[in-house]
Order: C-alpha cells, then sequence, then structure tokens
C-alpha cells in the first residue's frame, strides 16, 4: 500500500482569481512582504499496488483522467512508504 | 526572495466529502485498487524575506491568521528558493 501526494496547480499565465483574493487579504491583514499568491488543489491518495513504477502509471492516469484539467492546469505528485 | 508550499488539509477524524466523492468518481472509472482520499489546499506565497528563520515565522502566522481553520485543518509548509 502506498500514498500519493498530488498537487494540482494552474499552469503559468493563467488567471488565478482566488490566489489574488488571499494576497489582498494578506495585504490587509498586514503581510506586507507577500509578493504572489497561487491557489491549487492538494489531494491524497490511498492505493492497494504496492509496487512504485505501477502505482506511478496508475496515478498518472488518475490525474489526467479525474483529477486535473489539462487545458489550464498541471499536476505533480509523490509517492510515500 | 523564498517561496512557502503550503498544504492545508483537514484533521484527521474530520469527514471529507470532497475527498469521498473523487473516490467514488475512481471507483465508477474503474480505478479499483483505489482506497482513500482526502482533499485539501495547496497554496504557493512568495515572500519577499530572504531569511528563512523569519520566513517561517510569518508562513507560520498566514497560516493560523489566514489559511487555515485550526479547528478542523492542520498545515504544513516547505520553503523553497
Amino acid at each position: 500500500m502506498v500514498r500519493a501526494n498530488i498537487k494540482i496547480t494552474l499552469k503559468a499565465g493563467v488567471l488565478d482569481p482566488q490566489g489574488k483574493a488571499i494576497e489582498h487579504a494578506l495585504k490587509s491583514l498586514g503581510f506586507k512582504g507577500v509578493n504572489e499568491v497561487r491557489q491549487g488543489k492538494y489531494i491524497e491518495v490511498e492505493l492497494a499496488e504496492s509496487d512504485e513504477s505501477l502505482a506511478r502509471e496508475q496515478v498518472d492516469r488518475i490525474c489526467r483522467e479525474l483529477l486535473a484539467n489539462a487545458v489550464i492546469e498541471k499536476y505533480a505528485y509523490e509517492i510515500v512508504g
């Protein structure tokens, strides 16, 4: 059994209104040193598979088929223990 | 300038309907080996601060004051660059 920790983020250049909202909120709270904020999704998937390369194959398919919208999002993940 | 990569996840025991929905969707798509899915948020914050320990202090305050709801969520982050 392994766990995949998946980050899904907007591609560079895609407008991120949620990130902008957080950025403005932080500035109004007095955090002056904040330059840019980008918001994404974080998803943990526990897989019965124990072979790492098969798990990677499965996670790639999961990301492409369900979790990430390839037009505007990219994904990255790590497989842990 | 450093970037903080922040993961915000639900504490263990807190119900996660979004994660459950993803889990069911994956099962209907034929991914049989999926055991559990938990959904969280992923936020990248670029800080003007270049000293790592001061940046950590700032990110802790940002998480506690704005990003994470300490009652049901926990956060973790890494400082890069």
